[in-house]
């Protein structure tokens, strides 16, 4: 069903004021996320909750009326989990931003709408750390985190979303509230309902608050940055690190991203390199610095050129940082279309290699950077939007690209989430029985499809 | 429905030679799992599957003939959770039990009747790892761990079963094999299915093979015993030292228990302590030593009595073994019912207070050991099986201890599962809605209510 003008005046009165926009200039903001889909329709209305109470009076009038909800978070997804729908409602928790830290149970419950950084910083005032660090951490919401399983690049060490999330409260889709979980380490009263929720992408229910858990605070890391003649020996280099070694963060930038941040940041990256290894370790005391020469080793056993070590923070840091910049640098380029296909790490190289043959088969420059440790990667397809052929060869790779992925035995998505802009590939992963058992759960949780409807499936 | 001679003859049919047996002197072992439900009936037949395609023959057998089926492991189970119902089929997985070990993923890919200690020996074999370990390790299998979400003594640090599965191979209810994830650390493609059956207790499908995540081999561990003057101080400890560290293990013994582990296996444990902490740390290199000091600390200035410290692996491994050995010591005082009660980390001394209280009331001895890192205790109800009363006392008992920590927030189940002893208290726990919600799940996965009926719903 569409909402029309009367309808939404119902949702309005129902609600706290200034909870409802329906004014086109500030729905603007709110047609796309991060995944820019030029399609996006305008939705009927805007809701901005503040609480619990205000989502569940959403979920029961939109059960009510059958109108469409699309749960947004931050808007940084780069799917297109959180595109409006026409005729629907998208439904903000930007302003539910509450973060309450316990650090004697070492758990954060926070409201969906604050910032990873947030979380990470309240946490930091008691000596504490939420791991989970997707690259937009500055600007992305926990409940975006939760929606799609974000992970990041301490991942390889820490694990991703999922396995800090040990209680969520959530709006069903006929309103009802329910809590799952809670602030116990081990519970296994009942199915694995909290772990259902995450990653579903607002297609089951509405995350109101997570229960986090913390670990104690991050030791400092020793980083090193290596440099390779060829993507095969940087993997086996990743392959041989992993074997014997838990680095904390284990980067992978190719020849295109490495000359891109160069050109952006002018760090003295070695341009002439095929490939970049950026790896840490964050082993308590003197040992990081040991598994660091272990690693150097290890990269130059693999055919490494240059091999550099640090156990400065700041400096440290700043290779992070330049691994975290390389999006925004390869997009000085020109517009790109981002993916985030992983491979089991054996089928790096070769999923590396088979998409430089998709590049070239279209004339395409495509960037990859990777969260190696995990075979995770991020193929930057770079166009020009104003090309339309080439803006079509650009949609093609994208779907290559995910096609050779599962050729591989990978994922079309390993921490982005399926969102609209995947869904098309995702029957190809995991096959029609899947496809069946998902729909199954879906009917049974939102039997009118009101939830975030044409995303995933 | 009942599965009559002639339905069995079919599936006898259908299946390889030797997978079905009626003989009730071979059923008489597959009744009971270690719940040891004396009201548990002889099933209509046990089938001893060989693979998926056995598992797909019962189950479409089972779908048409609507026969009930249990899923069993190595009926190590402590809930019931693989009890025999009336005229249905135990479907054990006790012959499939390969193990294929991948070194460069890092994965284990193993069928459901193989041994956790068998996984973590095959593991080891390549210098990785398999971490999550319940102190049955030895003798249970990874189907009843992923069924169980099973725990452990290292899952302080190191997380539980689900934190290790990557992939399942799933039977669901009318025969239908599904795969789900796969070996790819990060894969957010669809719904996270395979985190739903972790933990479903054979309620919504017969897992036939699992991928596990490995990590490299644990470093050597320092351990600590600290004998303390009460619960509380031994509670305070267990809180500072979460609070800024990372044991790889902190398990907690009462009064009772250090009585009865000595009395078994005369290790000179201090039996006037009212409670003991055992505790490890496998930071690497010369850390665990120092984290030990640190924890040392912690307990000193808590009010710890004695504290001993041993960076000898075997020493360390003995009072290891004397925590795991607690609970057949404590059945050598008479028959026991085992508990499994989970709170947040500073709740555990309201909640072993309040098991005292309960013990006193009723006129029981209850003994009290714990993964207290993690808050999971698991009381030891002690009684006469020939006495009624004490045993009618004991019962009641057992479903105050699960109100008590209910009433603090806590869960009936920390690792166990719910299985048939505990999920008239499941509802408490959870509420109404949570029931609904997992009704729902269950329904539109299991329609007929043939997987394993009766446990948890």
């Amino acid at each position: 069903m569409t909402a029309s003008a009367d309808t939404i005046a119902i949702l309005r009165t129902a609600l706290p004021d200034g909870s409802v926009t329906t004014d086109p200039d500030i729905m603007a903001a709110y047609r796309q996320d991060w995944a820019k889909d030029p399609d996006a329709p305008f939705p009927a209305a805007v809701v901005r909750a503040r609480s619990t109470d205000d989502v569940q009076i959403v979920m029961r009038w939109a059960h009510e009326h059958r109108i469409p909800v699309v749960p947004r978070g931050a808007g940084t997804g780069l799917s297109g989990g959180a595109t409006a729908v026409h005729g629907g409602v998208v439904l903000s928790t930007e302003r539910m931003r509450n973060i309450a830290i316990d650090p004697v149970t070492r758990v954060a419950v926070v409201e969906p709408g604050a910032f990873n950084a947030e979380v990470k910083k309240a946490a930091a005032e008691h000596g504490l750390w939420y791991p989970p660090d997707p690259s937009s951490f500055e600007m992305c919401s926990i409940g975006g985190n939760v929606a799609t399983n974000a992970g990041g690049l301490c991942c390889v060490k820490y694990g991703v979303t999922t396995d800090y999330v040990l209680g969520l409260r959530v709006v069903l889709a006929d309103g009802t509230a329910v809590r799952l979980g809670g602030p116990r380490l081990k519970d296994v009263a009942g199915l694995s309902l909290t772990k259902l929720f995450v990653g579903s992408e607002g297609t089951l229910g509405v995350v109101t608050e997570a229960t986090l858990r913390l670990i104690p605070a991050q030791a400092p890391s020793s980083t090193l940055v290596a440099s390779f003649p060829s993507v095969q020996s940087a993997a086996d280099a990743v392959s041989t690190i992993t074997r014997s070694l838990r680095p904390s963060m284990l980067e992978f930038m190719d020849r295109v991203s490495i000359g891109a941040v160069e050109d952006a940041m002018r760090m003295g990256l070695d341009r002439s390199a095929e490939a970049m290894l950026i790896v840490r370790s964050d082993a308590a005391g003197d040992v990081a610095g040991r598994e660091i020469s272990q690693i150097a080793e290890a990269c130059r056993n693999n055919g490494a050129d240059e091999v550099f070590t640090t156990d400065d923070q700041d400096e440290g840091e700043a290779f992070a940082a330049a691994r975290r910049a390389a999006i925004p640098a390869v997009e000085r380029l020109g517009s790109i279309l981002l993916e985030d296909v992983g491979v089991p790490v054996p089928d790096l190289p070769a999923l590396v290699d088979g998409i430089a043959a998709i590049a070239q088969r279209h004339e395409l420059t495509v960037a990859v950077i990777a969260h190696a440790g995990d075979g995770n990667t991020h193929p930057l397809i770079v166009f020009d939007p104003s090309d339309a052929a080439m803006t079509q060869r650009a949609h093609i790779a994208f779907g290559e690209i995910m096609d050779l992925a599962i050729g591989l035995g990978g994922t079309i998505t390993g921490e982005h989430g399926v969102g609209r802009l995947k869904k098309a590939w995702l029957p190809d992963q995991v096959g029609p029985e899947v496809m069946e058992l998902t729909r199954r759960i879906k009917t049974a949780l939102d039997p009118l499809g009101i939830l975030n409807p044409g995303a995933v499936l």
